[in-house]
């Protein structure tokens, strides 16, 4: 990207000679949209032979192709004049009702008109942002947060306010003390298998958030995207089906079919899925009813769980292989979370080793890449992170995982040494 | 819907008892977000025997489903790792390749760097809204003007002002006042087969608003989605190839493939394109892989052109149909507009009937659908089109048109007696 050094030199040619000043050419809210690391990680891809832990990348070697060719088949004969044509913004009805079903049996009741699909659970977090936040608004997240939700909100001009995590998720006491003192608008989180850190969020605080939520008047955003990747203990209650009316739910069908078909939703009280439905409208009219048809065909048909089986057998292999690579080879002093399910883990690195500074290094001499954990912290609460990394294991084989976490781990050591 | 009744009550039952107040739980923007034109018209569909010009829908017989399944099956066979997984925000490369070719052969330069995929048309216009406006800011539009264009943007707080439409589409000239005394942003127009008037902006006044928008340092938002759909006349350079620095040009596969691909792109000066790729992280990450995968190998194999080729014979048809129709059947003092392209044309009836208000009875009575051509006008704008409506002909048979068309001109003929 030169958009830089175009910046820098607040100049382009225009085509009669005169310039553009692209320096004031754009909204304020521009300002707050550029992600760094993201774009930085963007350039590792290119690096030959690099091993990535990057990304958040299912196994694409496994995805469910001929249960896709299948569905696809079956529309495409059927009902191929409704899949192609335009949708209604609320989301293709058969595909809602089959989410009824699939929350219906985590505990939670939504009606059709209480649930809206959308163009993956990224646009979950845009439309959400568009219509609660004003600028100046008060978000309550985790510290660390999921990076996404941070670029999806920033254009809106919220400010932030952050509790810590813990191996149990969210520290809600420290909750509890900013909900006395801010006018919080709502608490994001992401109680199963946290993007960054691998954590869940435990029993006992996912009921004292909610009694929190009631009390202050606040709406609990709860994203899980990574719920049904499970691989060991016990489910633990969606904090929906403890409150209803105070959560806005969000999950998706990338991490259990395919990022490639779009697909999200939400499920929140009604008054909000209409507002939703008015920022859909404009934002990209509707999600495409081809993908829509496909997931509900898979779903209803068990090819979708049977694909989270294979995957939670396939992920327990490669989260062990990731596990057993750190303790072989990462520094002593080094420390990671063991998720029980999810994508990612969550690594602190000892000595004075800046994780976002390191990262070129790693990425040239041990050809590994992964997230800087300040990438996770959102503005005005940089405050932590800079001694930490996201690592995915999701998205490499064991091989691969136990040639880069060694590769990475003895880079580590030569540079603590 | 029933939010109104819960908007109006100011309350919605918590399951404690305690009250979510609703009318003070949504960021201002929401109040600017509903558009009851478009609400008013979901319901049309749910009557029995309607015939509805109101959409903007393709004729979804047409559907080139043969191909659609040739090109999904061969993509699913050859790549469909690729095919299933995350793309990059910018696009997937080959599609952004034939898509260069494309505006290649309309004059048209751009560069890799210069265009990027987005999930149908709707979602350029949200993020040109989001990098481009701050609240307050000018945007100088067409008098009537794509309704999609308001609801991408009212929720980013613009003021509008406007030009009015003639035969030969925006009265340059009056453009060229607004300039002199207002700090327009950018202005967007529909040079092809206007939606809803169905005119096109003739080659002096594409020369005409280059040299204004190079004058007074201001972008062009040149929205493109028909205009490959010409039925008869010349194609006129796009505004894009007569001057490229200024004018962001987009257009869409809605009309020319299927909507149910979301697929829309743009081509744009870099330091655009970057803002706008930023933009579009936050909003869904990337466009769908698989969908883009299609549009790009029907695009090469020339099917895309083949159904264009079809489209133009079927909607000729329709076209000469409702031409027909409305010169047998509309009151003598009406009149319209004859587009040589495009899905619409626009309707001025006589007499003191207002089309909004006139809409339910239409619907009830000729069971005929249309949408109030107060609809077009932005806020601060609504100075006409009380007595205008715009009428869709691709979307019903020649027979459907000439029925109801018969319908609506002898109710408005009994409304004018």
């Amino acid at each position: 990207m030169s958009s830089d050094s175009l910046l820098l030199s607040g100049s382009y040619p225009h085509r009669d000679g005169s310039p553009i000043d692209w320096t004031t050419a754009f909204a304020r809210r521009t300002d707050l949209m550029e992600n760094v690391y993201l774009r930085d990680l963007l350039k590792a891809a290119l690096i030959p032979g690099i091993i990535s832990f990057a990304g958040g990348l299912p196994a694409s070697e496994f995805f469910p192709i001929e249960d896709v060719k299948e569905s696809l088949g079956r529309i495409l004969q059927d009902e191929p004049h409704m899949a192609l044509q335009y949708g209604s913004p609320e989301g293709h009805v058969p595909l809602r009702e089959y989410l009824i079903t699939v929350m219906a049996r985590q505990g939670v009741t939504a009606s059709l008109e209480q649930t809206i699909v959308v163009t993956g659970s990224q646009q979950a977090l845009d439309l959400i942002g568009k219509v609660f936040i004003n600028p100046g608004d008060v978000i309550l997240t985790e510290r660390p947060t999921y990076v996404g939700a941070l670029q999806a909100w920033d254009p809106y001009e919220p400010r932030y306010v952050t509790a810590e995590l813990d191996a149990d998720g969210m520290r809600v006491d420290q909750a509890a003390e900013i909900l006395k003192q801010e006018p919080v608008k709502f608490i994001y989180l992401m109680p199963n298998f946290h993007n960054p850190a691998g954590v869940v969020l435990n029993q006992d605080r996912r009921q004292q958030l909610v009694e929190l939520a009631v009390r202050h008047g606040v709406f609990i955003i709860e994203d899980d995207p990574y719920g049904s990747l499970r691989y060991e203990g016990q489910d633990l209650p969606l904090i929906k089906s403890l409150c209803d009316d105070r959560v806005i739910y969000t999950s998706t069908f990338s991490k259990t079919l395919s990022p490639g078909v779009r697909l999200g939703w939400v499920a929140a009280p009604q008054p909000v899925i209409t507002r939703l439905m008015q920022a859909k409208q404009g934002a990209d009219l509707s999600t495409s009813v081809l993908t829509q048809m496909l997931a509900c065909d898979m779903g209803r048909r068990g090819a979708i769980q049977r694909h989270v089986g294979q995957l939670q057998a396939v992920y327990t292999t490669r989260r062990d292989a990731m596990l057993a690579a750190l303790e072989r080879d990462f520094p002593e002093e080094a420390k990671w979370t063991r998720p029980q399910g999810g994508l990612f883990l969550w690594a602190w690195i000892p000595g004075d080793i800046d994780t976002d500074q390191f990262l070129p290094t790693a990425m040239s001499q041990a050809r590994v890449a992964y997230v800087p954990g300040i990438a996770f912290y959102p503005r005005g609460n940089q405050t932590g992170g800079h001694n930490c990394m996201r690592l995915n294991f999701s998205n490499a084989t064991p091989e691969q995982i136990a040639q880069g976490i060694k590769r990475l781990g003895d880079l580590l050591k030569k540079h603590l040494a």
